[in-house]
C-alpha cells in the first residue's frame, strides 16, 4: 500500500490495519517515507484518533523497529522507573542504586532534557568522565557487576521512535495520549523488563498540566505494558512546584548524593519520599518483598545501611566517572558561578509556584535545550528554599538562582520572581505529593 | 508566533487570523517553515476545516506570495481558462487562440500533467520547438503580437503554491475544497485578469467523481474570483469518458489544430463544443458580446473564417514552434509507434468507461507522470473510437493504443479493455457533457 494511501485511510478517520501501521514504522526505518509524509499521518492520527489496537499495533512496531534487549542471563529481576518529566525529577538517580541494592537488576535506558524538563542524562553528564554511550554489552556488563546500567538510547533501540518523537516536536503533535504511549512504551518495552513504574506528573510543571488528562495517560501506559507482558504501575505525582530542593543538572546529582548519604534535609524531603514510593512499587511488582509496607522497610534500610550508597558509587566507577563527587558532592558545585536570590515582593503565603516558567527560567540561562543540539551548561540552577502554603515576609528569600553570569541573571530574575504567587491569605492546601496509584 | 504553536490551533479547531495565515506562507517561502511543519498543518487544515475567511485569506496570502501581473497596458480585456483536470481535456489549445481571435487576451499560465490527468505545457511541448519557459517580459510582448500566450508557472507567480502542491501530492491532502481553491485561485488571480471561466470536471476521469463534490468546488471557485474582482464562471463538464478522440500529447495537438482547421470530425465534436461554450462565457463576461447566443456564433464565426487558427499559427511562431505543423497536423503524429486495437470482448452496449484507467494506462505507456520529474513521452497515446451508449460486437474496435514498444502495449492492453464496460441492455443515457454553469 503507498504512502499516501495509507495517510488517505487515516485522514478519513479510518482505522489502520496492523499491516498497514507496520508498513508505515518500516518506511521510517528504510526511509522510503519522507518527513514530511510521516509528519502529515501523525497530524491525522492526532485529528482523528487512534483505537486501542491501534495503538498498541503502533507500539508494538515501534518496538521491534530495533533491537528488544534480553537480560534474561541475569539472575534477577529487571526493573526500571520512567518519569514523564517535570522540574527537578531526579529520583532516577536514587531508584536505580537503591532497588539494585534490594537485588533488582536496572537496564535504565534514559533521555536528555528538551524545553522546561530535565533529562537523566544530563544530570549524570554533570558527573565528570561519566559515560552514558554504552554499547549493549558494556550496558550488561555493567548491570551485572553493579546491578544498574545508565545509558542512552542507542540507535539500535526503537529507532522509529527517535524520528517520530523529533518530528512531533517540530509539529505540534506531542500532546496526544496514544502517540505518548507508544512512544514511551515502545522504548521501555525494548529493556527486557518484568517490572515497570511508571511516575505521571501532574501540576503546572508536568506535561500533562491537569490531573484528568495526567491519569489517563498512567492508565494508557499501565494497560499497555500489562498487554505486553510487563508488570507495571503508575504512580501520579506532584508536579505543581519542584521537586525537593534543587534545579539544574549538577545540582539536582549533588541532591542525589546528600540523599543517598543519609543526609536529606527538609526542602529535599519530597525527593526522597517519591523515591521510596517508587523504589517500593518495584520492589513489591518484582516480587522482593510480599507488600508495599515492608519494600519501603527495605528499601529504607538500603539507604540507611550505605549499601544503595556504594552501589551508585560502584556504577559512577563502572561508567567511567569521577568517584570523589561520592565522597564530597561539594566538587560538583560550581563556586564560580553568580548567586542571585529571589525575594519575596510582599507577604502572605506562597499559594502556587509557576514550575513551568522555573523550568523555562534554568533553560534561559542555558542548563536545558530549546532545540535537542543544544549545549547546556551542565553547573547553572536554582535552590528552591520555599514550598507552596509556606509563610513569608517581604523581602524573604524564595530561592537562589545559580548564573555563569549577571546578564543570564538578570534576563531572568523577573519571571522567576513573578513564578512565585504569594497571596495575603493561606487558602492553599499542601500539595500532596502521591496523588494516586494506578495499577 | 511560533510555527509549532499556529500548528496546534489549528490542530485544535480554531480559526487561524490573516496573520498567522500570513506567517505560514512566509515562512514556507523563506525557509523558516520546515517542510514536515508545512505537511502537518495541510493535515490539520484538511481534518478540522478551514472557515471561509480562512480560505479567503490563504489564497490573498498565497497569490501575493510571488508576482502579480499588471496587464493594464494591453487595450484589451484579460481573460483565461482554467479546468480541474480530465483525460483528453485538450481544449485551452482551441479556446486560447479562439477568444483571442474575438478580441480578447489571454495570459494563460498552464500546468503539467501529474497522475492520470494531463497537463496543457506538456501537450504544447509535443509541438517541435515550442518554448513555455517565458520571462514576464516575452510573456507580455507574446500577448500583445498575437492575443495570447501560453507559459508555464514560474518561480514568481505564487511559489508558496508550488511548494504546498507538491506536499499536499504526496501526503494525501489535495482533495479539500478550500486547499483546492487557495491553489487554483492564487495562480490565477495572479494573472491580472478581468475574467476567469472554469472547467469543473466531474465522472470517473476527474478529480472530483461525484457531481455534487464537483458543484461544491465550482461555486467555491466561483465565489472567490468574485470576491476578488475578476468575472467568474464555471462549467461543470463530464469526465464520465475521454473528452473527444484523442488521449495523449502529441495526439491531444494534432486533434486541437484539426478542430482549428474547421475539420471536426464526430469523435472530436464534444472537444469543440465544450471549447465553444467555455469561450462564449469568457466573451460575454469579458463585455465582448452581450448575451451567450450571440456569442457563440461570434466563436463559431472565428472558427469558420479561420482566424482563430491564424491566432494559432501566430502564437507557435511567436512561442518559436515549429508552424509546419499547423499545416500539416499529422507531423505530429510518429508513423514509428506500435498500434495496438483495444476490442470488444462482448456485444452489447458500452455502458461506461472508466476514465481514470485510461489515463493511468497513458501515464503507464509514458505519456504522462507519476512523479513532478519523470519524463515523459510526447508521443504515445490512445484514439478513442466509442462512446458510452454506443452499441458493439464482439471484436469491434473500441479504440487503439500508440505504443512505443510491444512491451509497453502488453503491459495496459487487459486494463485498457476493462475499462470499458460492455452490458447487454442499454440502460444508460448518453452523458450530457455540460452538466450545468455556476455564475
Amino acid at each position: 500500500m503507498r504512502s499516501q494511501e495509507i495517510i488517505a485511510k487515516k485522514r478519513d478517520g479510518e482505522e489502520l490495519s496492523a499491516g498497514e501501521i507496520n508498513s508505515f514504522i518500516d518506511g521510517i526505518c528504510d526511509g522510503t517515507w519522507a518527513d514530511y509524509q510521516i509528519s502529515a499521518l501523525l497530524m491525522a492520527m492526532f485529528t482523528r484518533g487512534l483505537s486501542i489496537d491501534e495503538q498498541d499495533n503502533l507500539t508494538r512496531s515501534m518496538l521491534h523497529s530495533g533491537e528488544v534487549l534480553d537480560f534474561s542471563d541475569i539472575d534477577a529481576p529487571k526493573a526500571d522507573k520512567h518519569s514523564t518529566g517535570g522540574v527537578g525529577d531526579k529520583t532516577s538517580l536514587i531508584i536505580a542504586p537503591l532497588v539494585a541494592a534490594c537485588g533488582v537488576a536496572v537496564p535504565m535506558i534514559s533521555g536528555r532534557g528538551l524545553g522546561h524538563t530535565g533529562g537523566t542524562l544530563d544530570k549524570l553528564e554533570a558527573i565528570p568522565g561519566y559515560n552514558v554511550n554504552l554499547s549493549t554489552g558494556e550496558f550488561r556488563k555493567i548491570i551485572k557487576k553493579c546491578g544498574f546500567a545508565m545509558a542512552g538510547q542507542t540507535a539500535e533501540i526503537a529507532p522509529a521512535d527517535k524520528k517520530i518523537y523529533a518530528l512531533r516536536d517540530a509539529t505540534a503533535t506531542v500532546p496526544y495520549i496514544p502517540l505518548i504511549v507508544a512512544s514511551i512504551m515502545s522504548k521501555k518495552l525494548a529493556e527486557g523488563l518484568d517490572v515497570l513504574v511508571l511516575d505521571v506528573k501532574t501540576g503546572s510543571g508536568a506535561f500533562m498540566r491537569e490531573f484528568e488528562d495526567s491519569k489517563k495517560l498512567a492508565e494508557a501506559l499501565v494497560k499497555t505494558g500489562m498487554s505486553f507482558g510487563v508488570r507495571t504501575e503508575a504512580v501520579i505525582s506532584d508536579m505543581s512546584q519542584p521537586l525537593g530542593r534543587f534545579v539544574g543538572n549538577a545540582h539536582e546529582v549533588y541532591e542525589c548524593i546528600k540523599i543517598l548519604k543519609g543526609e536529606v534535609d527538609t526542602l529535599s524531603q519530597p525527593t526522597w519520599v517519591l523515591s521510596l514510593e517508587l523504589s517500593a512499587r518495584i520492589l513489591v511488582m518484582a516480587g522482593v518483598e510480599p507488600d508495599i509496607e515492608a519494600a519501603r522497610e527495605l528499601a529504607q534500610a538500603a539507604l540507611d545501611n550505605g549499601s544503595a550508597f556504594e552501589k551508585f558509587r560502584m556504577n559512577v566507577e563502572c561508567q567511567n566517572g569521577d568517584t570523589q563527587i561520592c565522597d564530597n558532592p561539594e566538587r560538583l558545585l560550581d563556586n564560580s558561578l553568580i548567586e542571585t536570590k529571589i525575594v519575596a515582593m510582599q507577604s502572605g503565603f506562597v499559594s502556587e509556584i509557576d514550575t513551568l516558567a522555573v523550568g523555562n527560567a534554568i533553560v534561559a540561562i542555558g542548563g536545558g535545550r530549546q532545540k535537542a543540539d543544544d549545549k547546556i551548561d551542565h553547573a547553572v540552577g536554582f535552590t528552591c528554599e520555599t514550598n507552596v502554603t509556606q509563610k513569608v515576609n517581604v523581602g524573604d528569600t524564595l530561592g537562589v538562582l545559580f548564573c555563569r553570569s549577571k546578564e543570564q541573571a538578570d534576563s531572568v530574575v523577573s519571571e522567576m520572581t513573578a513564578a512565585f504567587k504569594i497571596s495575603s491569605e493561606n487558602t492553599q492546601s499542601t500539595p500532596q505529593l502521591i496523588k494516586e496509584i494506578i495499577s
